[in-house]
């Protein structure tokens, strides 16, 4: 096929949407390491983990030998409100890197929730629904996910309960209304309806809270409430099974024009957008089809994959879930709050990090003030401002394209663009006015964080 | 065609995009009245209009006669990075009214200016930069203008200099590092950089500024600045005709689906979008060979076509721009601050004057809170947050839909959703307070703006 019969923007057809999720773990040799009871250490059983999350969603978690999993019409149905997503190709960055690559990214902003999250959440309400659950507890930082559940569960008519971190509540207002547009309930954490909450309030007045903290109250308000569970917007098998749709539709869109990537590039911080963007290009790697580059990208102030350690680590820094096998800071880690770009979560899903330790995937670090230039240098040929986190892979993606220039190789690079910057723009703005700073954890830095492992192998 | 195949969206292919705008007034019998010089009040000649616009702009804005016009292929490139916008069938609307009616929207809030708006800003850059300009003025209120702006002379490499009424520069920060993001430099208005502005800053100490003040500034710089001209996001011809690309792209997806719209709603400010919405469609009602309700939605506290005269006026406060024929409440007059859904300005785009003058199309007017409560019901079925301009056509379609739902009729309903309302939140935050009140000017409040009209028949 002629190069430029190749469009802008690669859309499918509806009928060339994903009928069914693709789980890697069915090909992988090495399986994930299973979640853990801290109590026991024992591997985490359906019967305990469906204390804290539906039943359907718990199968899924567990399911090591399903390579597809089908995805229910009413799922699909509402995947074609904001679905297919484009891949586009990016013809006016390579034109003003004058670079012999071919750059595409599966651009997954273009929904109200502003980024990927809302394609796990959409498949986590319909299975509360389906099990007859009267609504859902989260919690929220930013509110990207926030607001992805709040569209989902208004969607299905359940009940949703955000647990945001107090600060961002007072600070980005802007993220909480379009929460309450869509029906949630907002409580900025730590707050006076749980145990836990009061705890922390009188132990510590005038908190501005933590996410530790208000996963802490999400999950004590789900397992207290008849009639409700707990729900994750990363890290988490299922997650990564539902954002395989990410992967499936761009690999489907790139065999539409025959096209083959050498490299493809996403940012992680819990994985939940990488492992779905890779999951399927992976898997005929796992089955020794083909053979691709994958680059995590992660901030250098919040170094999992590259200076963490893969071990089993409390998910929450309240240590009330189970214990994973990560690649991880430590629950206690909490990065500079000179931290603007976002991807400041601990650990890294396990099965990501299980594909790393058996070395079928690349890391890098960057820092935060050359993600800004990046993210300001596409935006302004390619019209879209994305946003902080997505930044780091196209960082990456300027470097492997800039290094083509060098070399004259003609690689294709595949880059997930997950989300838009418009509710990041103080970060921007600091970022104009020249007060960013970078910030790289000193040893000493990390060794306090490894401190606070669990004592588990 | 069978019903269900029509997808949830329906996107053209690449080469299905059109290569020529629609110019409306090539088809109409009364022409819209000229623009007149308010010194001479003869009809502004090429030569006057050059002074403040570039010279093809000022050819298509006295272009009466060609009905097509070729789009540039610089300007189809950069369309396609953001184009084709899809056509939405609104499934989910149409189950939960529960109407017969078929509910379809043009949704143009996919890329960063989050509206039509960079349509014309993409067009009107291109041509200052044929022209050989370093660069260009304009003001902005809340932003969208002026960030599509910004975005489109980033492309072309052009400076932008955007004055933004201060009150917003202050208030809204996030719009303003949008701008900067993309290199413009955005000045509050009214400044010192200019003779207007030193003046009124003088007059008038402390002031928070408006749109008029800014439009005279920016015309300022443009005329004495070697090498710039001024740009303007609506109102004006030329602006229409490079908004019809949404009437002619939504036309295409109608038919390649054998659908037939019975009535065309958009909201309606200065009236690009709709003018550019309805263009195509009218074209045909005009020419005689089909018919279509047309409703232009307006609010109640700026109501120019409902309650308006139809007269000369200035088109800014400032009165520094040419004198229009048009449905105006008079430059002096200034909706309520209580007021939180935009479409703010006084007058009304001089094509689309005509056509409600000569009985081709109707205009209806509706008060904020019923624009809220119609945002929040589609927000949350279909998924996308409006903008509160969008909004108002979203209103007036549940009004047409319920109504169906009563009479029994089919009708099929195309809206314009313009865009999305993520710089909105803080009129949203008002809604769900219960803050949020209406206003309708008496009788008296608009006799005060229709004394300032001025003495020209």
């Amino acid at each position: 096929m002629k190069e430029r019969e190749i469009p802008y923007k690669i859309y499918l057809e509806e009928n060339e949407m994903p009928t069914k999720w693709y789980n890697v773990r069915a090909d992988m040799k090495n399986k994930p390491a299973p979640l853990l009871n801290p109590a026991t250490l024992e591997p985490m059983t359906a019967k305990e983990l469906g204390v804290v999350f539906c039943d359907e969603l718990v199968a899924q978690e567990l399911n090591e030998t399903d390579a597809y999993i089908d995805i229910p019409t009413e799922i699909r149905d509402f995947y074609k409100m904001y679905r297919p997503s484009p891949l586009v190709r990016a013809y006016c960055l390579e034109k003003k890197l004058d670079t012999p690559a071919k750059i595409y990214y599966k651009f997954e902003g273009n929904n109200t929730s502003g980024s990927h999250k809302l394609n796990s959440a959409i498949a986590q309400a319909y299975y509360a629904k389906q099990q007859g659950l009267k609504g859902v507890t989260t919690e929220t930082g930013a509110g990207q996910w926030g607001t992805a559940l709040s569209m989902a569960c208004s969607y299905f008519d359940l009940d949703c309960k955000v647990y945001m971190v107090k600060v961002s509540y007072e600070q980005k207002p802007f993220r909480r209304e379009v929460m309450r547009t869509y029906g949630a309930s907002v409580t900025p954490s730590p707050s006076m309806t749980t145990e836990v909450g009061k705890k922390i309030l009188s132990d510590h007045p005038g908190t501005g809270g933590s996410l530790g903290c208000a996963i802490s109250e999400a999950v004590e308000v789900a397992t207290k409430t008849e009639g409700y569970r707990y729900v994750l917007g990363s890290v988490l098998n299922q997650v990564l099974l539902h954002q395989s749709v990410i992967g499936l539709e761009a690999k489907a869109a790139l065999d539409k024009y025959g096209i083959e990537p050498d490299v493809i590039i996403g940012c992680a911080g819990g994985g939940s957008n990488l492992g779905g963007l890779i999951s399927p290009f992976m898997g005929e790697k796992l089955r020794g089809e083909k053979d691709y580059q994958f680059i995590a990208v992660e901030p250098a102030s919040c170094p999992s994959f590259t200076r963490g350690k893969y071990a089993y680590d409390f998910c929450d820094t309240g240590m009330v879930c189970p214990l994973a096998k990560m690649y991880t800071l430590g629950s206690g880690f909490i990065p500079s709050p000179n931290h603007a770009g976002g991807l400041r979560y601990h650990g890294m899903s396990s099965t990501l990090s299980q594909l790393y330790d058996d070395g079928l995937m690349e890391a890098r670090s960057v820092e935060q003030t050359s993600v800004f230039e990046a993210a300001e240098q596409f935006a302004r040929v390619e019209g879209i401002l994305p946003a902080p986190e997505s930044s780091h892979a196209i960082r990456v993606t300027l470097d492997e394209a800039l290094k083509c220039k060098e070399t004259g190789e003609e690689k294709t690079i595949v880059f997930g663009l997950t989300g838009t910057g418009y509710f990041d723009m103080v970060a921007y703005e600091k970022f104009h006015n020249g007060e960013m700073v970078d910030y790289v954890p000193t040893d000493a830095d990390l060794a306090q964080g490894f401190a606070g492992l669990p004592k588990v192998q």
